[in-house]
């Protein structure tokens, strides 16, 4: 399936985060990441950022797609994830 | 049509931003918004963002999806569009 993932975490945790999300997902801007990921994989995910984050105080939000297709994308500005190899 | 709206905008436009998205669509996490709008509003909305951008540094993300229920939602940790009005 496809999603996207969005984050709001303390800046403690932000990096770790960010680290866990782009061994699944590809970063396209700020604290968001899209990609093609299966439920297993996007549990284990999950479950690892269960192991960090502060739940009374972070939040994630997934989007899930069964198909890319169904989700158009439009971009208005720079498409940043052109720096997500030099980050 | 149901998007997911993402910025990333430079801290002077910041508000600007999120002022304008709040007029047509819902606050759901840091920057990012989602909601039901026509291609009419989605266009009136990034036509006004189009007048204060700065396309060289910001980046404006639409994800749309021709019905809401083609997305799955899932949320970990908060759920903080709840504050949406006392901000």
């Amino acid at each position: 399936m496809y999603v996207i993932l969005v984050y709001d975490c303390g800046e403690k945790r932000v990096n770790k985060m960010r680290k866990l999300c782009r061994r699944y997902l590809h970063w396209i801007q700020n604290s968001v990441f899209e990609g093609e990921i299966s439920e297993v994989k996007l549990k284990e995910l999950l479950l690892e950022a269960d192991q960090f984050i502060d739940k009374a105080y972070d939040s994630i939000i997934v989007f899930k797609s069964r198909e890319q297709k169904w989700l158009d994308k439009q971009i208005v500005g720079q498409e940043k994830n052109d720096l997500d190899n030099f980050i």
